[in-house]
């Protein structure tokens, strides 16, 4: 076999079979396959697709080029959940020791934030003390004493996908639904879970911004997950605005506890309870889903989740005190009110928007290597369907440059819309893929 | 502008501007766009192609990427003829020299056979002594008092292609009609011509095996020797079966001189006179393609282009008395024949399968390091429409290695066909594009 038949295979309509996708694979990490090779072959997947065997033989390939983590001595169900990136999406720091408080296991391994998008690592390290690297033994260590642990990508869980990653970012085969579902998944499966619960977002500040291209990348999460015998369901979820009031990291953080207090902003209160309800059904502690999602509000509001998370920190090297006293997290010097020019309703609240201004303020990371400011964000005061009077203030600007702040307030002018009639409010979700 | 961007936009099938092609070709020989990212622009443009515009700037950027050639010194009109690739073909041995007769300079820089197909260079080297590696003054003095010469590709011509070719070879993006084209014009253009004839072949034993895409392939040439102001005219014609009856180096010089003494076969004669009329035309020597044919069927009358021959082996460093005895040419130690095992007519004589049978005895390359074996090959007794008795030869092979005699008959055997009507015979010519 070689990597030039592969490639003709895939460039002419045909489908790969199995062993075609394991050479590939372990030829991009052993280096059988050159880069420029891979590159044609990412190009050719993206360009004429993959079916659905294609999509499960390619996730499992690239699972077991690393190593797999075994939790079988935990008895809880392992579920862990999954996004695909939003504004204000903190709905990991909630559901976690949520999920964890009402009996499942959660082993999350997040990313960092890239572009407009935040990370689940650069929220938590916005928790002074809170280290994200723990080795494999201390994950699990944190996991079998607190019931969740968070955690960076490590180099030893699917190194297929790393280097395949940092190919596609630089030949422009970043936005293929087979690619993506693989890269997600594998990672996942690595984690040895029992169930699984994808947020897939759609919307202006989604990475998918139609609705066909989400459900469709939503399916193709559901089925590799089946084909791996996980429990796995996907809530498509609107990210036309960000989600809660909150955008950057430590200010985040706080509007996470807030929540888990039962007073955080409506809509992320909702989707958290959505989730963690879909966590304890494919986790197989609730078999239904309104008893699931009472139990979810129970725990919100008898602060077990609160005392989760609490006691993750401490575990995790940070300081719990944040729990009760959020103004121990890092605090901007300044903030500046940007208030409305115009009398009406919010029509649109555009979320990529709402994410640049938020990563020009220092929130967020424009390169890889870019150090980010957890202090810094924005608080939103007024979102979609809400009435504004001129003159009022739409949100509050935590800044530390004053140079960033002109730009960063433009740009979160300029995603505000406003009508005279109240638009129609949305929900969180716009669908369940089973 | 990043690489990422403009393979973005291929992907997407937009048109490339002129200055991203430029930022390609140029990064590809600098370095400034890495392997990958060429390799996964290629399979870009092999998927969703590239308009005549496109076409049009990758050819000159390509030409640009390298020297080009000046022959405004010499007062003829400067015209050659490339073909796509062919099994027996030798009519650039017999053209060349015949169209220098009749009063044009032929600048011929020619490729070596890779695969089932034989190339110019190596039918040269099979007449000793001769030297294809020039420097391009030589190449000129040459050309200059003989008024043709023949040298091999070198590094100053072209130099983008030579790097983009050595990649599409390794990602499977070769039969790319816009990387095609713009590959063998590049190199062409660079010859400093006033016109040009190409040969597309099409059949079993081409390169383009359907009528549709090979003249897709001659309308791009055309367009692109127009766009650069060069008389273009493509000839498609058939390569269902081998050209001539030689096929093997030494043995098709041999039938070559032949052909230019008058008593070559009646298909590769007609092709020879076709072509180089059709030079003469766009050469402006002749205005009408019938005097063009009058002239060049009487300059193999008159011996003169033979005579042309003679002067350019001698000016070449060859013995130029092979062209009055071909004894003198490398001869292999034995010869087989092929008899019929059938009595009817000759129905199919697959190209492909002879190529591959001469290749066997050693005649071609399977890799490009591979040495070859000037003297073996095949000369071809039967061909489509000849009666045939059970036990009548079939053909001879001229072999010195035991051992390849067996695959080689074998493979050459399974190319005939044999029918019990006598078959319609084909001209060689499907088609003119102008």
């Amino acid at each position: 076999m070689r990597p030039q038949d592969v490639i003709r295979r895939k460039r002419d309509r045909g489908e790969l079979s199995e062993d075609e996708i394991a050479f590939f694979v372990r030829g991009v990490t052993t280096g059988e396959w050159a880069d420029y090779q891979a590159a044609a072959l990412l190009m050719a997947i993206f360009l004429n697709g993959m079916s659905e065997r294609e999509r499960l033989a390619l996730t499992a390939q690239m699972l077991r080029s690393g190593r797999t983590l075994d939790f079988s001595h935990i008895s809880q169900p392992k579920v862990d959940k999954h996004s695909t990136g939003g504004v204000g999406d903190k709905t990991s720091l909630v559901l976690a020791p949520l999920a964890a408080a009402l009996g499942l296991c959660v082993p999350m391994i997040s990313g960092r934030g890239l572009g407009h998008t935040g990370g689940t690592l650069d929220k938590l390290e916005a928790i002074p003390g809170y280290r994200v690297r723990l080795s494999l033994d201390e994950f699990s260590a944190v996991l079998e004493r607190v019931g969740f642990a968070m955690i960076g990508q490590t180099e030893e869980i699917a190194p297929a996908d790393r280097k395949l990653y940092a190919l596609r970012d630089v030949t422009a085969t970043v936005e293929s639904i087979p690619l993506i579902a693989a890269s997600i998944m594998s990672k996942k499966l690595a984690e040895g879970l029992d169930g699984l619960v994808l947020d897939v977002k759609v919307g202006s500040g989604a990475f998918m911004k139609r609705r066909r291209d989400a459900r469709a990348l939503a399916r193709a999460l559901v089925e590799i997950g089946r084909g791996a015998a996980v429990r796995t369901v996907a809530l498509l979820t609107y990210m036309d605005q960000p989600l809660g009031r909150a955008v950057g990291n430590a200010l985040e953080v706080a509007e996470a506890i807030e929540t888990l207090r039962g007073r955080g902003p409506r809509d992320l209160t909702h989707l958290c309870v959505e989730l963690t309800a879909h966590m304890l059904v494919v986790g197989g502690t609730c078999d239904a889903l309104e008893r699931a999602r009472q139990n979810a509000r129970a725990g919100l509001r008898s602060g077990a989740g609160l005392e989760k998370l609490r006691q993750s920190i401490e575990a995790q090297g940070g300081n719990p005190s944040v729990v009760d006293d959020p103004s121990l997290l890092p605090r901007a010097q300044r903030v500046a009110e940007l208030s409305s020019d115009e009398a009406g309703y919010v029509a649109a609240l555009d979320a990529e928007r709402v994410g640049v201004a938020s990563m020009i303020l220092g929130a967020g990371r424009v390169r890889v290597e870019d150090e980010i400011d957890p202090s810094v964000g924005i608080v939103l005061a007024k979102k979609i369907g809400d009435p504004v009077k001129r003159g009022e203030t739409l949100a509050r600007i935590h800044y530390n440059d004053e140079r960033r702040l002109a730009e960063a307030r433009d740009l979160l002018r300029s995603a505000y819309r406003f009508s005279d009639a109240r638009p129609r409010r949305k929900g969180v979700i716009a669908e369940v893929i089973a």
